[in-house]
């Protein structure tokens, strides 16, 4: 009989769960499955998953929650790595998860370091969740990536890595010199496995990171790396406001609209990232963050440089499988 | 030149607040001053407290931030024991505070172990102010001390405790097993003061306590010492909860209606303490909080049955003063 911890991740098909889900794979001590919805199970991401010898649970978050509960039966960890736009769907799992008696619930966190509330409305909607978990004394752990070197590089006038860029852009905002968390997406599941197998991080929020770096920075490793000269184009401070109040003007007008959220998700980002400075190690020391490579000093991340590297030898990929 | 730190504190004249001063002069190590309103410095109360000695600043919550800031000019600790229908002012000053360099906030906690959010009207109030400093990354410290020896005993046939008792009575709710953090209110001023003094605490909460009692064992100590049988009336957890739901219903009628709003606080302070059972050590170090207990093994508190035998010998007094 097994003594794994069986691990039951939601959303293994998204950009983060992916990474999750090849990480507790790799580390090869967890019972893994995974959970999705009725009318997932026949998309190809999700046969895939079941190609790989994951166990399938199909189950509906509206479910009634006899039913989650039934679905969470002999579940040790519960991951949610739910996409943006259903966040609030993990209200009935949280409920579930501690009549179920799960022993430790990772909620869909996974992004930069940012205040509890009032600055990003993903970071809001996320806090709803948190303090639903803290409400039913539920075991939590919170992991945040920070920023993904995916999405944290310029593109160059070649165009030689435009083919893995989500938005091919060159923009400096304000001076440049904001410190920003970057997380490698593929080292996201690595850090889960190492964190949800660790007694310190229980009821704790822990923050993973390859690299500090500023965009200045990141351009001179970028300019040397590739031997070409990166053609700034800067933004500043006002344009960044301008762009985040028109966003959320927008989105007050067509709450509903997921594309206008996403504009809000986008410029809320970058204001918090470069006009606040909030995603940086003394701010997420500040918010009670445990610093995961303190806590495993042997885990050898990506750094951006190496995957810059392999960017310009063509080994990049565009997140999000586009 | 005095090298004391500087601490101000709003509120003084506040049953909390009064013990937060005592304790603070009694330290003998900080330079103390209160801030007080324009409408307030010819109170008798807000007299006493200069007679003492101790400096006053006078500044409305309600004036511009640049007046604030002048009024902190030269603080290093700025306590609130501000009153709970006042706690969204706070605002203002946490803004200001963090423009004047406060090196420590203490906002207005002091009550029992709860949600965050959801449970308590009163704690959702404190969390908009905790979510402010957050925002703004100013340096804080959150001290609660649980339900106070003051409010927490029955009264006796006899009557000879009714002369100290806020609400004379001797209720048991539910089956009176739930373990309550309590803290006699003249420790709490004691525990703030070395609680700000020390660099453990900053930007952490804290709990301070004297004694974890249930109901039936507070009726154990408070018949032993008396020698009189309490004659106890038994409230269910329905009966708990339909008193709730009936003030929140009221309530939602007439917001602005404070006799409205204290009968919410009360009988959700019931439902979380008796009902959820929030207010004891685990919860609290489920939520993060550090144990100052733990923190200063030296202190010694007033314990509840030290405190309860001052009642019988006739040394109580009615909290809030009446």
């Amino acid at each position: 009989m097994s003594t794994k911890q069986k691990v039951l991740l939601l959303g293994a098909t998204g950009a983060t769960g992916s990474s999750i889900l090849d990480g507790l794979l790799d580390a090869n001590q967890f019972d893994v499955e995974v959970l999705v919805r009725p009318s997932s199970v026949e998309k190809p991401s999700v046969q895939q998953i079941k190609s790989r010898g994951v166990p399938l649970r199909v189950s509906d978050l509206s479910a009634s929650e006899n039913e989650l509960v039934s679905t969470l039966q002999g579940i040790d960890i519960l991951i949610s790595a739910i996409g943006p736009h259903d966040l609030l769907q993990q209200k009935s799992l949280v409920r579930a998860a501690k009549s179920a008696g799960i022993k430790r619930f990772v909620p869909c966190a996974f992004i930069t370091i940012a205040p509890p509330q009032g600055t990003m409305l993903l970071r809001d909607e996320k806090e709803i969740i948190y303090n639903e978990i803290k409400s039913l004394e539920l075991p939590y752990t919170v992991v945040d990536v920070g920023f993904w070197h995916q999405i944290s590089f310029p593109c160059l006038p070649s165009g030689r890595v435009d083919y893995a860029a989500l938005v091919p852009n060159t923009t400096i905002h304000g001076d440049g010199n904001a410190p920003n968390i970057l997380t490698d997406i593929r080292d996201i599941g690595r850090f889960v496995s190492r964190i949800i197998a660790d007694d310190r991080t229980l009821n704790k929020y822990v923050y993973t990171w390859g690299d500090i770096l500023t965009e200045n920075e990141i351009l001179d490793i970028v300019e040397e790396l590739s031997g070409e000269k990166v053609q700034r184009q800067y933004e500043t401070i006002e344009e960044i406001e301008k762009k985040m109040e028109d966003a959320q003007s927008s989105l007050s007008l067509d709450s509903a609209d997921p594309a206008k959220r996403i504009l809000v998700y986008v410029t809320q980002y970058i204001y918090s990232k470069y006009v606040r400075q909030d995603n940086q190690p003394r701010y997420a020391e500040y918010l009670g963050y445990l610093d995961a490579r303190e806590l495993y000093p042997d885990f050898k991340p990506i750094s951006f440089r190496e995957f810059f590297t392999e960017l310009l030898d063509g080994k990049g990929k565009r997140p999000y499988g586009q």
